[in-house]
């Protein structure tokens, strides 16, 4: 007997209103300068492949439940405690959780533009996002901010996609004001932000939320953390799935930590080019945010000398013909007559200039 | 300046009354018979460390964020398509997903007893959660379970923690008789439950869930799958995190999907460990459920001839004191008086008949 069932209709009515998130495209194929998804240039830690294979024997055995290790590695580095620290499958899965946990009405808060997830994990927990919307100059208002009376803020630190970082007095300036949670989210800050992190000491309305996938090159593996005061920490654990870090991110996620030497070598060469890059864009006479990330923020600027989101559309365009693959937003005022480039070795960064030399010289806007 | 937050009274109120799952103990030393928490006792597919080693230098690169690979190899062994498959981090996350969708008042349902999740995933979204009591038959009440006008009701097969599995019929008849989602958890079908999976083509209102946790020997690296028409995995697919499955979780997992001789082999070696063993109970006179699972739910009987709580307990202290862990749900009638053992190597299974019999020999109850 066949038996119908209408899913849409069936869904709860904030998941019939849910857009999933879209990641940056992920070709799969070869022959691809990657740089719109802000990945390291550079592999993970060498250390990395012994600890791996000491891992596969032991695959048949549940992970340690808590990661314990790895909270009490990452506690270690910034003078906290084991209870001050959760370990989640990816950033992503701890602003999930932090969302489950405190947003209600009148909902969380964000600044436009930043990262395009918190609008998602909003929207499958059912709850309202507060827009804060930046002008041209990308600064932070702390008293608009405070007025959104957001339950949970969520404030990217160095920004996405601009780079451009806020200083902890401005940090601490939103703590004194919120009534709420601030979430600050420091997926780049290792590559030239000022941490939050001692500001946890004073600050119990303070979560930082950290990644394994940028400036310790395991986007791959799933790996991201949060520091916050342990009411924070016990409530998160409540909802985090129990087994939520596999045996071999926690292993990669550890060893990766404790290779500082390696860690300390690749984020200088990464800032560096990214040095290297914007001097290279200030030459052309492009507008680009000062940038504390792995990645730039710049307006394309056309041989005619003009700007725009037909000049940013018409130079992705060109690039991707060329397997060149950056970021482009073209759905806000602010973001639309910009490109993204994440910052590659210095090979991909050759490339990436002569080609927009090309372009200058060569596309159908001359 | 100091600013204090009160996490807990901040906390939405589902999630203040909720209890976290507490997984089976972990122990990390060695010299631990680990019979509690249903791994298996063979290593996985030996080809998985070319693999693992091959999968290290791409782990800077975020993972293809749909587990395309996957989906199209389960769905092709199965006769389905891509887009009746989701991959979560585990199976818990993909009953976390579930809920999230589709369960609204007046709840979800499950048996009692069964899998001590699904309380957990129901209190993390704060819907109720409808007890179908069994008896010790630990059979189905078909029209009792449809009587719980259920949102979705999850149903392991074959049930934790007895073993006992429903047959086909019995799921075709609840799917014809419920309103809402049946889920049909089958972590355990592949140690000889009957699979639902055909009922995918006639009934639009079944979700099977399944995980290589257990006879893939992959529980350490969380990795589960779903069944379903495709209008409930195009729903799923909006509540995942974009990259829930890691790079390396999705290559091992294909590659222990991909070895079915190997599959093969160690699962008909637990079954027939599993047979010796309940042989072995039988003779001594013990009750046992009919297992179609990779464990057995067994009735210690002492020496002097009684059965209960007390003697359960008893015997799972005296079986931890000689590090030999097993499970014991106290907090149950239909438990508490059993104890269940997870199947490990035959080295393993002697090694617990001996201590049961030194237990019967010198135990205090004699």
């Amino acid at each position: 007997m066949k038996k119908t069932f209408d899913a849409f209709q069936r869904a709860r009515s904030h998941i019939q209103q849910l857009h999933a998130y879209e990641p940056g495209e992920q070709p799969q194929g070869d022959g691809w300068t990657k740089l719109n998804t802000n990945e390291n240039p550079y592999p993970p830690t060498p250390k990395l492949a012994a600890v791996l294979a000491g891992e596969v024997n032991q695959l048949r055995l549940y992970p340690e439940p808590r990661s314990l290790q790895l909270r009490q590695a990452i506690a270690g580095r910034y003078g906290l405690s084991a209870a001050n620290v959760i370990l989640g499958n990816g950033s992503d899965n701890l602003l999930d959780l932090i969302t489950r946990c405190f947003v209600s009405a009148p909902g969380a808060g964000h600044t436009v533009p930043s990262y395009s997830l918190y609008p998602v994990v909003c929207g499958m927990s059912g709850q309202p996002l507060i827009d804060l919307p930046f002008d041209r100059s990308m600064q932070l208002d702390v008293a608009a901010l405070a007025a959104t009376d957001a339950k949970v803020f969520f404030l990217t630190n160095p920004n996405a996609p601009t780079g451009v970082a806020f200083s902890r007095s401005e940090i601490e300036a939103a703590l004194q004001a919120i009534d709420g949670l601030l979430v600050v989210d420091e997926a780049y800050v290792d590559f030239g932000g000022e941490t939050a992190i001692p500001l946890l000491r004073e600050y119990e309305n303070l979560i930082v939320v950290r990644t394994f996938s940028k400036s310790y090159a395991l986007a791959g593996m799933r790996v991201g953390y949060a520091l916050a005061n342990e009411g924070i920490i016990a409530l998160l654990d409540r909802v985090r799935d129990a087994y939520n870090v596999d045996r071999i991110a926690q292993a990669a996620a550890l060893a990766a930590f404790e290779d500082v030497d390696y860690f300390e070598a690749q984020r200088e060469k990464v800032i560096a080019t990214r040095e290297t890059l914007r001097a290279q864009l200030d030459e052309l006479g492009w507008f680009t945010y000062p940038s504390a990330a792995n990645f730039l923020f710049t307006e394309p600027l056309s041989s005619s000398g003009a700007t725009g989101a037909e000049v940013a559309a018409e130079l992705f365009g060109f690039l991707k013909e060329r397997r060149i693959l950056v970021r482009y937003f073209p759905n806000h005022p602010l973001t639309c007559a910009f490109i993204r480039v994440s910052i590659g070795t210095d090979a991909q960064m050759k490339l990436f200039i002569q080609s927009i030399q090309s372009w200058l010289d060569n596309a159908p806007h001359k």
